[in-house]
């Protein structure tokens, strides 16, 4: 568990992974000044804007699977967690809400529509971000309802886990796609609803 | 004159030169929905993201020239402006300032520090925007007073007018640059100060 812990991808190094996210002006953990201003910046400083509440899969939030066991486990973010709004954590398994500084957790044993409708409500007329992962995304994919996706695929070989997609092309007869690679290395697969 | 009133870039279309912008769904002149969610529409909605005031050449407001003649003339924008801030408009000649909707013109006879204070002041915190034209940039780039400028290549071509530069490589000395060429022909110019 303690690998787990330290490891929330798995054997996924996160900080390869979003190293292209952490190094622009706008990352929300950025504790020190400084950081780039260009293409990433402008994925990353989008990232909240008009977002009034965010849904989110249980693996997102934590490595425990079952039951919950270990109540002290508050996500992967610390005391200010950086997303502000209502999160919606869908687990079979209930708990109480947690709210932290801005951030209230839910968990919700429900189906994707009725999720999308509580996080709808909380989100007050702004738009409710989808947040992952892979098999919460592909839910809610498999129920027509996201309307834009951003994904950004780092450079990274992981060899295993799971796949959002064979190719992204198996999303065009429902989405616009543009496909921009950035000078960091990461390409940006921008899709939108035709 | 009236040649000059319904062709503000003079012999460049406007819906040429913008045809990128005005095809995005979040282009703030937009009367009708849809438009594309792709890359072009992350920059026009950053458009206003975190903008307390803009700063704009007398050109960019209008196509008289010399004092003011015409008080009629209230820019070319109708009677609700996009920017939605005070904006300063840099005039050799004087004249009283005019609300529009959620925007005041103000019209300054100052050198480009002076402007920025007054500007930056109105902003309350927020950062102020530099709008336009050719020349109030250049004049605010020779200042050194620009942190971060988007500027976008439309695949026009014009034969005569204003440069903003012969190549955008001049200002490599201070800036960063990040040239990222967009599925819908624009190129985007994105520099940062290092």
């Amino acid at each position: 568990m303690t690998c787990a812990l330290e490891s929330p991808f798995g054997h996924a190094n996160p900080e390869r992974l979003f190293a292209w996210a952490g190094a622009t002006a706008s990352w929300p953990m950025r504790t020190d000044p400084g950081g780039s201003r260009g293409l990433d910046d402008y994925f990353t400083r989008d990232y909240a804007r008009n977002i009034g509440a965010e849904i989110m899969g249980r693996n997102k939030f934590g490595p425990q699977r079952g039951p919950w066991q270990d109540h002290e486990w508050r996500g992967w973010w610390g005391d200010e967690p950086p997303f502000r709004t209502p999160v919606f954590v869908m687990t079979h398994h209930k708990r109480p809400s947690i709210t932290l500084s801005d951030t209230t957790f839910h968990f919700v044993d429900s189906d994707p529509v009725t999720v999308l409708g509580q996080a709808r409500e909380a989100a007050q007329g702004k738009d409710v971000r989808l947040g992952g992962g892979v098999t919460t995304i592909r839910q809610f994919l498999d129920a027509d309802l996201v309307d834009t996706m951003h994904v950004a695929v780092s450079p990274v070989k992981l060899g295993t886990g799971l796949r959002l997609w064979e190719l992204p092309d198996e999303l065009l007869d429902r989405f616009h796609l543009e496909v921009v690679p950035s000078p960091s290395g990461v390409t940006h697969h921008l899709f939108w609803r035709k």
